[in-house]
């Protein structure tokens, strides 16, 4: 108990203290059958004490024959703590918006978990509007409770207003290993309201502070306080590798040259990128470069941009997270402050919303999984079937950008999956969205070009040259046989996706070979 | 000459009235090579002289041996007059963003004519981006020109302003056949600009004005004025068939229980509903219900909507066309006060505005060419290959809404045609946009459901009862051969498109038949 009285600490209203309770007690409060809204966006403000206990409960109930599933809702991917806890115990009916857990995917896949995959920008809206069903109860984790109960948000902010606002009951995770300097990061924004009542969202500087920086939560809707000192999924920061440094280099040439012929500002406009490595080596390149006072109005703060904040190269940030490694939290803490006066973390209706993205005039960056031949993209799902994480917020960017980017490399899997195929086997991305392709081997601009004259810059400029003459040999034939604005062979548009199926390579076989290499000299006979 | 100085009636800035000139003469102003803005949204507000003028210069050129080709920027759809003329003397290297024209059609899918199928709220920005290459010339249908050298717009808004704006050269046509009553009726907003200089769109509520009722137009800029008397586009108001009806039947009975359980205000939304038979069958359902008091925010004013201002259901409109029958447009002209008051017609970028559109809370109808069993959608394209018009606006308003409905008769061509299959030969609107599937069977909403779940909804109440079994089939066979998020067989997703190419139906013959049959039979065993 003396720990537990020792830790009270963040828990400025006292009249909260008879609340404090341990994960075990406060998991009994959760029925079955019920939405839960947890905190939680890239692996950063995850409550961290209950899923875990919530699960262990699940496998005693289901031991004893009682059936115990609930539906989990949160910012967007959490960690092992959570999905993984809970799918292993099936615990999950329904999960959105956005997961990227092992352990989930594959209970997903298997038809045993149901998923929702949303927009990023749409979900608080459509929970307001009562479209996933009722909102039972949120548990979010927070840096502390304020001496007027509000709430000081942690790593991440996610849909975390929303859940607080939508639930009947909240359940709070205090979490003592956050840095108390978070405080006055963020800026939650309470001027949404439900159609006919929205006003314009002001923010016309990637920076603005339009919000406040607490949750609001009625003492009432809470149900448990519990207090923890579990840390942020570790996010390892890897060195770019080469096929990354070269995508990076086709996109900074390209900005270089937009500056030059007076298309974007000799500061660019607000850059927004995906998670991952390629996003990395498109920051470290810049960080390089010869751009300077650039901003960022995106969902996720990396290493890559931290290291752009501190070199002064980045001077303003809008996201909804901090995905950091240990090094890059430490590095925040040591100079939070200097941080804290060029960040800004929103809730994620505001950091992806397509009215702010759209007006700020965002340069958009996102990994695919695959494009086709006329600029359609898959960024989630693997042969048409399974899915690996989802769409994230890459759809608010991509359509409301400035410029929208889609990168890539050009193959994986040792050669025998092709970045580039005839037709994508699942659509996240159409043709109206897609801007410019980049891969290892080079860039696609297609803004101002019809279906054909993509199909031609795509297979030049992006396909691997292993894969180049195939994807030639079916556009060639597509235009002759079947003609069209967009020609395709409906009989073979997803062919390489069914060898991959069957024999583990998109390559064609020597079979295979001859039938094209016949075709081509049928059509220049 | 006495008739064409009568005629400078409408041209109050005598400074223009040398400029005045045959549109044969105008025609001469345009070289080869140039990219064109022209007015016209919906078979509204289009050129009448220009285009056919420079469709006759174009052949004599080509007789000569000159090739001449020009780009094609426009709202949306014209008429034969524009589009046809200059597509059948393949006078049009690149067309943007939209047409609905059989000529056109034709060249397009035969590769003779480049196309590029837009977002309708994009196109403004991206012109000015300088996205599409340089705008040269502006030809532009007004219904006057003021003392102050500001032009009075015609029937419809579309991307006039950017074009006056972006062009070096405008060509002026004043229509003597448009009521000048129109005076008063438009909404041109001046308050756009490139970012990072971009600021909210004051819009609040449906029919606010924000701009000014004319065109700008540097008087340097005008090479020529033309006069015409011609008539917009004739729209024929079709009465709704039966599956019309019935479909606009299951949307209403929709809407009445989203109000009863309080997710819609009694009077709605703003309502946006695309062009033809189902959009009228749906006017003409609100019309005759119990909804008062509804407001709509959409691209197209059509006889249907025009019957619910005079009935008073409809209170405010704000559109970017008038597309109406010719009985309509008398009655228009007739009451002009009294629609004036109701109806703002607003430039396409900001009819078609996510910012707006999505802050308006808009409830979108649009047709659809077929869906699949997870609820892509395909808007445009005729299996696979060939394009029919465009996606025009629904992705804005499908994406942005409040509630996104698309609807088709689930059949076509004699039941031949299922617009329901396994996989969309094309998409335009994903999984993550798609709400609520509409079709004479029923209505699927999809709001909360996973794609597995959205399979099962889909099938029991949108397929025609004649492919209910097949697609279960397919879906259950997926399900248990592949899994996955998505369950499909790459090898069949596209086979019933296939099939009707090859065919003429996508039924399936004996032996296929026998074949499903064996499955289902194995799945039981």
């Amino acid at each position: 108990m003396s720990q537990k009285f020792e830790s009270l600490s963040r828990i400025k209203n006292k009249g909260y203290h008879s609340l404090v309770m341990s994960a075990e007690e406060a998991v009994k409060k959760i029925p079955s059958g019920v939405n839960v809204g947890m905190s939680g966006f890239t692996g950063s403000g995850y409550p961290k004490e209950i899923p875990v206990a919530l699960a262990a409960r699940i496998r005693e109930e289901r031991a004893q024959n009682r059936p115990f599933k609930i539906g989990v809702w949160t910012g967007a991917s959490t960690a092992p703590e959570l999905d993984g806890a809970l799918a292993e115990v099936d615990g999950i009916e329904m999960r959105l918006p956005y997961q990227s857990d092992p352990t989930c995917r594959k209970k997903i896949n298997s038809g045993k978990m149901q998923y929702m995959d949303i927009h990023l920008s749409h979900v608080a809206q459509h929970a307001w509007f009562g479209f996933y069903g009722k909102l039972n109860i949120a548990v979010i984790e927070v840096a502390g409770i304020r001496e007027d109960g509000s709430l000081i948000p942690a790593g991440s902010v996610g849909n975390n207003k929303t859940w607080i606002d939508q639930a009947d009951q909240v359940i709070i995770e205090v979490n003592y290993a956050l840095s108390e300097k978070l405080d006055g990061m963020h800026d939650i924004y309470y001027g949404t309201a439900l159609p006919p009542h929205r006003k314009p969202i002001p923010i016309v500087e990637v920076a603005d502070r339009i919000g406040q920086p607490y949750y609001h939560c009625p003492a009432e809707k809470i149900i448990a306080i519990v207090e923890t000192h579990g840390t942020d999924r570790v996010n390892v920061f890897t060195e770019p590798d080469a096929a990354s440094k070269k995508i990076a280099e086709h996109i900074l040439n390209f900005l270089r040259d937009e500056v030059n012929k007076g298309v974007l500002p000799p500061n660019l406009l607000p850059i927004q990128s995906g998670v991952g490595n390629i996003a990395n080596a498109v920051m470290a390149g810049l960080n390089e470069g010869d751009f300077d006072n650039l901003t960022s109005y995106t969902e996720v703060i990396q290493d890559g941009m931290l290291n752009m904040i501190k070199s002064g190269k980045l001077v303003k940030v809008s996201a909804t997270s901090l995905s950091l490694s240990p090094a890059g939290l430490e590095e925040l803490n040591k100079n939070i402050d200097f941080y804290r006066e060029r960040i800004v973390l929103r809730t994620q209706e505001i950091s992806n919303h397509p009215e702010v993205v759209r007006r700020l005039g965002v340069i958009a960056i996102n990994g695919m999984v695959e494009a086709d031949i006329y600029g359609n993209v898959n960024s989630t799902h693997v042969m048409g079937s399974d899915i690996i994480n989802g769409i994230g917020g890459s759809g608010d960017f991509a359509r409301n950008g400035f410029l929208c980017f889609f990168v890539r490399p050009s193959i994986a899997k040792g050669g025998d999956i092709s970045g580039i195929v005839p037709m994508v086997s699942h659509v996240d991305h159409t043709e109206h969205d897609s801007q410019i392709l980049v891969t290892e081997q080079g860039l696609a601009d297609l803004r101002g070009l019809s279906p054909r004259q993509r199909a031609e810059r795509i297979i030049e400029h992006c396909a691997h040259p292993d894969y180049r003459a195939e994807l030639r040999s079916y556009f060639e034939r597509a235009c002759a046989e079947n003609s069209g604005h967009t020609p395709h062979i409906l009989s073979e548009a997803l062919s390489w996706h069914d060898r991959f199926n069957k024999t583990g390579s998109m390559k064609i076989t020597a079979a295979g070979a001859e039938q094209v290499a016949a075709s081509k000299d049928s059509e220049t006979n």
